[in-house]
């Protein structure tokens, strides 16, 4: 390949929506990082790190056709057996947690991790976002689904973003009415898609189609009515009143969050959507998506997936929310663990008293670069902002430049 | 897929030479990861993510036919061009360098990351190592690689590796002599495997065969010889006296390195093999590997790859060095950032005494776990070895278990 097939556009070079991160972006992403693994450590959370590649039936085991159509596949030269590169890091930890660790009481786990998308995806259209995110395993109560919901608010906050807004709804209302009406998956899969784009007229000609029940019909056409603040919750209450057993427990489940919520994060701004289903093929319960004003694009989300670890042998209710941190770093715009442009810059040379110095400024946390004998560019170069020199009695001393 | 379908040895689902990290093993990988980008950037080295994959012709140019064979191969759907996921990150940080950064002055750029293997290679066998590394950017001198060298030790040191073994050679003597000899690609290539294997029958065939001219014969046929300690470089200065000026000159700047490493690090045992000659097809000079006695394998290497920003339009003077992240927990077997079996176990409560409590045993570094209402297992269940509990006045303390 010769040189000139290389524009000097970096867009040429790599593949849309894949990008890399450079100084000081990176150092920023990394300190981030950290301290959301932190926060994830001080609410009892453990690291797992599953892998990058796994065979393809154990990574799309009990998930949606949508993951299925974001995986890359690839062909296992020792095996023949196709692999794929993970597009969500939430069904390996459920793994993980269902086979591997095998545990009665409740686990907490954390990851971070790269992922790939097939396609581009979203407001960011990454192809390789960098997926953050913690599960809580073997809890089925409303506490659970609150300490992760206020755990994704916290992190969320450690990144810089005071003020998320809170988007929540439980799947199990719509499936609920659905399923009482007889529906079809094909009309449940029809009207769910009608509904999440509050297209009214689509979604009366479809529960015309399906010729429901009056009652039933009449609470399905409230749905795209049915958000807002907590009075949506009392309208849903009323509206709700006669329906299924199953639909009437969703929404005190959403009511019991709610309530929680209030009491730990009073200032948090709190919106209910009944017709918004994120993830209806996955999860089980109540769905959250934190949404930042300005941004217009949520910047995390999560919920309940009650039972995947079961073709694991062990089904366990799970809650759990995921962030990319590119977006993170973006929406947060944090600083970096150094700040660009200090450090010492120190002569070349191998003296044992010179080497301490430079050992000892290091220890103390200090960016240490030694000078190379004729190297381009001085200390600004380095981006240092002070040079170690010798004073008269022989000490080394750092100045100011 | 039926439940049966899964064994439970993981081994079963996980393909050969992928592995996953568990707690509390996880932790300690990534407390050392942040222990030698905290090293790297006291070094002056800044951080660089780049990404996961890239089209194939931008990660495989300038690199040799290994790296080919070990990349896994995807199609973009959105191009249908061919993309690779990274099988080495070297070359990427090679290229942000000399297209992205574009600067004269050296450049110290750091990594860490997952890379994809297509067969198990080494005596890890690991498909999914964990890279990091470092590499110095814009300067040919041999200090640049005397700092490298010396921050590939001491990055050992960090991971609790006291007294690695380097080895040390330089392409550029068995280069210049086969090139002097008007070996052609195909016998210089059979020469280096017979070589590496110090296979000396073979290695005369080979000699004979290629009908060279006898002093260039006597040299190449002594390089099995020349290893050992500093004694042996002396005895390759006799043997190669009569060689052309460039094995001359690569002999001088072993001599260099090794000068400025006794120096710098006068406890490292240092050892040169004339015939170690790694990654040939990619570096251009010094070449160098850690081990570690009683590992049997390398636990990191290294070395000079001058020119291969050329096809970016940047040539550039590189040397650096890698290791997998992995190996280096296993051989040093570090301690987890929180040890096992420390924490606090909360009540559950939403009050906001109690929350207030928490989050500033939180933020002092603690971990508090809130008991969930009904969950199995006690405090050691969730690895805690306290309890929060109320005292008579009402105020919360924590008790041992």
């Amino acid at each position: 390949m010769s040189d000139s097939a290389f524009s000097k556009d970096n867009r040429w070079l790599l593949p849309e929506g894949v990008d890399e991160l450079l100084p000081p972006r990176a150092a920023q992403m990394e300190t981030l990082r950290r301290q959301l693994l932190d926060q994830f450590g001080a609410w009892g959370y453990e690291l797992v790190m599953p892998p990058f590649i796994e065979y393809l039936d154990s990574l799309l085991t009990g998930t949606g056709h949508d993951l299925d159509v974001q995986t890359f596949k690839l062909t296992d030269q020792l095996t023949g057996r196709l692999m794929g590169v993970r597009a969500d890091i939430t069904p390996q930890v459920a793994r993980i947690d269902a086979h591997r660790l095998r545990r009665e009481a409740p686990s907490r786990l954390c990851y971070i991790g790269s992922v790939l998308h097939a396609r581009p995806e979203g407001i960011s259209r990454s192809r390789n976002p960098v997926q953050v995110g913690a599960e809580l395993f073997g809890h089925a109560g409303v506490e659970s689904d609150i300490e992760i919901i206020s755990l994704a608010v916290a992190s969320l906050r450690t990144a810089g973003v005071a003020q998320p807004h809170l988007d929540l709804g439980h799947v199990g209302i719509f499936r609920g009415l659905a399923r009482a009406a007889g529906c079809t998956p094909a009309q449940e899969g029809a009207l769910l898609e009608a509904l999440q784009r509050k297209a009214v007229a689509e979604i009366d000609e479809l529960l015309d189609e399906a010729a429901i029940d009056p009652h039933l019909r009449r609470m399905l056409r409230a749905l795209p009515q049915l958000n807002g603040g907590l009075e949506a919750l009392d309208h849903a209450g009323e509206v709700l009143a006669e329906a299924p057993q199953g639909v009437r427990q969703a929404l005190r489940t959403l009511w019991g969050v709610a309530a929680g919520l209030e009491r730990r994060l009073p200032d948090l701004p709190l919106h209910f959507d009944l017709a918004e289903l994120r993830g209806y093929g996955y999860h089980t319960g109540i769905v959250f998506a934190a949404l930042v004003p300005g941004y217009g694009s949520e910047v995390a989300r999560g919920g309940r997936y009650d039972d995947i670890g079961r073709v694991f042998g062990n089904p366990r209710p799970a809650t759990g929310f995921s962030a990319d941190l590119r977006t993170l770093v973006q929406v947060a715009d944090g600083q970096p663990a150094v700040p660009a442009g200090k450090g010492v810059l120190a002569p070349w040379g191998d003296e044992p008293d010179l080497i301490k110095v430079i050992e000892a400024l290091r220890a103390e946390g200090e960016r240490v670069v030694q000078e190379l004998p004729g190297q381009q560019g001085g200390a600004a170069a380095q981006g240092c902002d002070r040079r170690l020199q010798q004073d008269d009695g022989g000490g080394w001393v750092t100045r100011p430049l």
